[in-house]
C-alpha cells in the first residue's frame, strides 16, 4: 500500500504541471516529487500565484482526472530529449545530468515531463477527493541560492478521502499540541532570539517536570546497573583532534575559545570525557561491563533555518550512556540495553515502538574489523527480536564507525519519532587506545557502545509535551493538585488541605485569589492540572474534598486522608492515568 | 594577640635578613613581609642556595635572638636615606616611591632596615623554639616577570612553641587530606592536563556524592519555596552586553565563539538568564517574591599557575539561587536565606560559621540609589544579628553593585572556607529594565540578591572531602556498606545480604572476590566504607551480619532485619555518624 500511494502522490504531480501549464501558458518545470504526505513541483511561472489561485488550479486537477487519461511510458535518446524539452531550461539541465542511453518520459493527457516513474495506469486512479493542494513557497533551484527562486505548490495526496480527513484532523489536533504554543500557554520554557536561538532556557514549570524525570532517570540507571558521570562542557582541541571529530564533525561544532593560547571548543558529543575517565586508571576484564551515563549538555551547530522549539536545538542535554565491555559480554550487554530503552518508554505511556538497524556502509567507508561488525549486527538482531519487536533493515545506513539500532515511538495523533539510539563504534577505542586487561593477561580493545535512550531531555520534552498535549501523567506534572475553595469562608481549609499534601511532597497549588471558582476551575484545567480540589462547607465539615478530574469526572466527599493516600500510590506507580 | 604575632613575624624578617648578610655578604634586599603564618623575605643572593642551607641561617637567626638586641626606630629624611641604602637597589627603588618628608627605619643589633614598623622591643620576644625555615622559592621582584628574579625565604613563625606545632600538626593532617590525593585514591575524580587543566571530571563514586548531594539540595529548595531553573552555557554578545560583563569582567571570560556571525560566550554567571526567564513574561507583585535555583555549570578564567584540585579550577556548577523581591521584601528575604543557609551547613556538619559583612565601597565607585544600600546592609545586619552569628564588618570592601554577606565555615581540622555568599545587585535589574506592577499600578523596579548557598559543587565537594577526610555521612557515602564473607562458603549468603540491602536503596558493595577477609577489610577500610558487614556460618545460620564501623567499633550477630531498619534511619535523618 505505501508504495501505491506514494505512486498516486507522483502521478498527482504531473497533473498539477499539466493544469499548471494549462492555466499559465509559457511554465518552466522544475521537479515534482512525492513527499511524505503528499507532494509539490517547482515552477517558473510567468506571473506570481496567492494562495487565492489554487482553488481555480485543484478544479483544473480534477477536470483532468476525471478525463481518465493513461499514463503512457516513452524512452527517448538524450538527444531527442532535448528537442522535446528545448524551451524547458531546467528540465535540459537535469537531462544533461543523466547518463547516455535511453531517458524515460511520461505522457498524460498530451503533457509530457521528465520521469523514471513509476505512475497509476490512468489519472482516475487519483481520488479527486484525497488531495488538496495546501501551501505556496519560494524555493531555490535545486536548493541553491544563486540559482533562480522557482514557485513551489505543495500538496496532501493519500489513496481515499478518509485518508486524507485523517491527515488533515491529525494536523489540526498538532497544531493544537504544538510545543511552542504549550510551551508558552503552560509557562514552560522560552527561547529568546536576542541571546541566540535555538537555546532553551527551562522555566519553573518546565524545571519541575525536567527536576522529575531525570530524579526518575537517574534511580532508573543506577538499579540497571549504570553509574552516573559528570564532565566538562568543553576540551583543549587536543581531545577532539584525538577522536577525530574535528576532521569529521568539524561543521557540527562551534568555533574554538582560545585559553592560554590553547584552542578549546564546546562539546558537540559527551564520549571523549568519558574515555578519559576510563583511561585515567588501569583495566582488568574483572572491571567489565562499564555503564556510565551523563545527562551531559552537548553543543551543536543547526542552522538557523531549521531550528524548531524544542524539536530542533543548538544546545540539549543528551541522556548518554556508554557501555565499555568484553567482546563476550557484548550480546548480553545490548539485549540489556533494548529491554532497560523498552522499559523506560513504556512506561511513560509508548505502546507502539519499532526498531530501525542500520548496516555497515558499503564500500571502504568504514573503520573496524568486519567480523567485529558482524557480531555487533548479530547482536543487535538478536536483541530485536528476544523483545518480539518490529523492525526494518537500513541495509548500508550504518555510521562509518559502526552499526545502529534506532528506536521510534508512535504517539497519540499517530505520528513517529526517533527517540532511542544504540550505536557501536568501532573508531574511538581505537583512536583513544583503549584498553583491558583479559584474564589471559593480554591486553584487548574493549568493544564500546554509545546509547542515547530519551535521546535529549529538550526534544524529549517537545515530543512528551505533543503527545500528552500537556496532560502528563500525574508524577510528571508540575502542578499535582490545585485547591479551590468555593468562596473566602474556606480559604484557611484550602491552606490546610494545600499545607498537608504539600507536607508529603505533592506539588501542589492553593488557589486563593479573590477571583471566583469557576474562573479558578477554567484555569486550572487550562494548566491541565489533574486533580482540582473543590472545598467548601461540607468539605470543610468532614475533612474531606471533593475531586474534579482532569478529564472531566467528579467525585465528591472523599476524605483528604483517601486522596492523599490515592495521589501518593498513583505517583508511586507511575501512573499514566489520574 | 593577632597583632601581636603579626609583629612577631615581622620582626623575625629582619632578623632572617641580618643573618642571611652575615652569612651572603653582599647579599642585596628587597621586602619582607608578615603573612599568613609566619613571613618570607626576598633577597638577591652573591649564589644560589638550597633547601639544605636553611638549618645554617636557622641558626644564625638564633644566635641574633639570643642576643637580646633592641628594635631601634629612627627617621631620616628621604636623602639620608638614599645615601644609608646607597648599595641597595631595591630599597633604592622602594625609597623613590615614598613620599617627600620623613622615613622610618629599624635597627637591630646594627643591621638596619627600611621599615613602617611596629616591631618587638627586642629579639627575645621572637620565641627560637616558635619559627622555622620551611622553603626557598624563587620570586620575581615586585611580581614582574621582566625584573630580576629574587630568592624567596619562606619562614613559619608564631607566638609559642605549641602554637608552630600545631600548626605544623595542622598542616600534615592537611597534607593527608589533600584533596588531590584523596580524590586518586578514593576513584572521585580526576583533571586532565592534556584535555584543559581546571576541568573536572566526576568518577563514579565521585558522582554519587554529587547526584545525592544535588537530590538533596533540589529538595530542600523546592520545600523552601525556590523553583530549580535550567538555562543554556552560551548567549550572544548581546546578552553580556545589555548585562555589562564585557566592560567589568572580560578578564574572567573566554574568547568568543562564531556561530552565523553572531559572537557567542560561555557563561561565567547565570545572572543575565534568570532575567531572560523573568522578562518572559510580565510580574505582578502578587507573584513576588520569586526564588529561582539552577545548579549552573559556569566557566571562568584562572591563570593556570593558581589552579589547584578541586578549590581552584575553570569550570564549577554554581548552586545559585536569584531571588527576587519587593522591596517590603527583602528583609524577611535576607532573613530567610541565612536562615535556609545555616541550615544546609549544619545539616552538614559545620559547627562554627561566622559572616563577612562587606559594605558600600568609597568614593564613587559604584551603582544603585545610597538609600538602596542602606536598607541592603541594614537586612544584613538584622539578619545576622537574629541568626546570632559572629560577624566582621568589611568596610567599603562591597561590589560596586551591591554589599553582601559570606559565610566561612571552620573544617574538622581549623580551617575557615568561604562557601556561602548573598549578594545584592543594584546594577542588573537597570541594565535589564526589570520591572513589576506594584499593588498601586505603577511599574517598579524589584530587587534582586544573587545567593550561591555552597558555593559551587566542585570546590564544596573539595571542602567537604578534606573537612571529613573522606569519611562522608553514610547519606552522601559513594559505597555505604560493603559485605565481607569470611570465606567461599559464604559467598551466597554474602550475595544475599547484599541484594536485600540494595534493593531498599542502600549502596551496596559484596566483596566476593578469592582475596582473603583482612585484606578486603583493609580495603574498604581505605575506601572510607562506613559499614563493613562480615558474614561466616554463625551469621548465615542466624540470618545476621557482624558490623565493623569505619571508626573501629565492631558489634557481632545483629540480625539483617536491624541492620537494613538502622542504616535507613542513618540515612533519612542524615546522621553525620555511623
Amino acid at each position: 500500500m505505501a508504495s501505491n500511494v506514494e505512486t498516486i502522490r507522483h502521478s498527482a504531480s504531473h497533473v498539477l504541471a499539466e493544469a499548471v501549464l494549462k492555466l499559465y501558458p509559457g511554465t518552466k518545470f522544475g521537479i515534482g516529487p512525492a513527499i511524505e504526505d503528499g507532494f509539490y513541483y517547482d515552477f517558473q511561472l510567468p506571473a506570481p500565484i496567492q494562495p487565492e489561485d489554487l482553488p481555480a488550479i485543484e478544479k483544473e486537477m480534477r477536470r483532468i482526472i476525471a478525463s481518465g487519461a493513461e499514463f503512457v511510458r516513452k524512452e527517448v535518446s538524450k538527444e531527442e530529449a532535448r528537442k522535446l524539452f528545448a524551451d524547458q531550461p531546467f528540465k535540459l539541465e537535469l537531462i544533461e545530468a543523466l547518463e547516455e542511453g535511453s531517458i524515460s518520459l511520461y505522457e498524460q493527457d498530451g503533457f509530457v515531463d521528465l520521469c523514471r516513474g513509476p505512475h497509476v495506469a490512468t489519472t482516475r486512479e487519483i481520488r479527486p477527493d484525497a488531495f488538496k493542494l495546501r501551501a505556496v513557497a519560494g524555493a531555490y533551484w535545486r536548493g541553491d541560492e544563486k540559482r533562480p527562486m522557482l514557485t513551489r505548490i505543495y500538496a496532501y495526496a493519500f489513496g481515499s478521502k478518509a485518508d486524507l480527513e485523517a491527515h488533515l484532523k491529525m494536523l489540526e489536533e498538532a497544531e493544537k499540541r504544538d510545543c511552542r504554543k504549550l510551551g508558552k500557554e503552560l509557562d514552560l520554557f522560552s527561547t529568546h532570539e536576542e541571546a541566540g536561538p535555538g537555546l532553551v532556557y527551562w522555566h519553573p514549570k518546565g524545571g519541575r517536570f525536567r527536576v522529575a524525570l531525570e530524579n526518575w532517570w537517574r534511580d532508573e540507571h543506577y538499579k540497571n546497573g549504570y553509574e552516573v558521570l559528570f564532565t566538562p562542557h568543553i576540551g583543549k582541541s587536543w581531545l577532539w583532534e584525538t577522536s577525530g571529530h574535528l576532521s569529521f564533525y568539524k561543521e557540527g561544532m562551534y568555533s574554538p575559545m582560545e585559553i592560554d593560547e590553547d584552542d578549546y571548543y564546546i562539546k558537540p558529543m559527551n564520549c571523549p570525557f568519558h574515555i578519559m575517565v576510563y583511561k585515567s586508571t588501569g583495566h582488568s576484564y574483572r572491571d567489565l561491563p562499564l555503564r556510565w551515563a551523563e545527562l551531559g549538555t552537548v553543543y551543536r551547530y543547526e542552522r538557523s533555518g531549521t531550528l524548531h522549539g524544542l524539536m530542533r536545538v543548538r544546545g540539549f542535554t543528551q541522556d548518554d550512556a556508554h557501555i565499555i565491555c568484553t567482546p563476550e559480554q557484548i550480546e548480553d550487554e545490548i539485549a540489556e540495553v533494548l529491554r532497560f530503552s523498552l522499559y523506560m518508554h513504556r512506561t511513560l505511556g509508548f505502546k507502539e515502538i519499532k526498531a530501525y538497524l542500520a548496516t555497515k556502509p558499503k564500500g571502504d567507508g568504514s573503520v573496524g574489523d568486519p567480523a567485529h561488525w558482524a557480531t555487533a549486527l548479530e547482536s543487535l538482531k538478536k536483541a530485536v527480536e528476544k523483545e518480539g519487536l518490529a523492525y526494518e533493515i537500513d541495509e548500508g545506513g550504518g555510521a562509518f564507525y559502526g552499526p545502529k539500532i534506532d528506536l521510534k515511538v508512535k504517539d497519540a495523533i499517530g505520528r513517529e519519532w526517533q527517540l532511542t539510539t544504540i550505536q557501536f563504534d568501532f573508531n574511538l577505542p581505537e583512536r583513544f587506545q583503549m584498553e583491558y586487561v583479559d584474564s589471559d593477561g593480554q591486553k584487548k580493545r574493549p568493544y564500546m557502545v554509545h546509547r542515547a535512550l530519551l535521546g535529549s531531555i529538550e526534544r524529549f520534552f517537545g515530543v512528551y509535551l505533543e503527545h500528552t498535549a500537556g496532560a502528563f501523567p500525574v508524577w510528571l506534572c508540575p502542578e499535582q493538585v490545585a485547591v479551590i475553595p468555593v468562596g473566602e469562608a474556606f480559604m484557611d481549609y484550602a491552606k490546610k488541605v494545600a499545607a498537608e499534601l504539600k507536607s508529603v511532597g505533592v506539588r501542589t497549588k492553593a488557589m486563593l485569589s479573590d477571583e471566583r471558582m469557576n474562573a479558578k476551575i477554567r484555569d486550572a484545567q487550562n494548566q491541565k492540572i489533574p486533580y482540582m480540589l473543590v472545598v467548601g462547607q461540607k468539605e470543610m465539615d468532614e475533612g474531606a474534598v471533593s475531586i474534579r478530574y482532569r478529564d472531566g469526572r467528579q467525585e465528591n466527599g472523599v476524605s483528604l486522608a483517601d486522596f492523599k493516600a490515592k495521589i501518593l500510590e498513583k505517583i508511586a506507580a507511575k501512573s499514566l492515568e489520574a
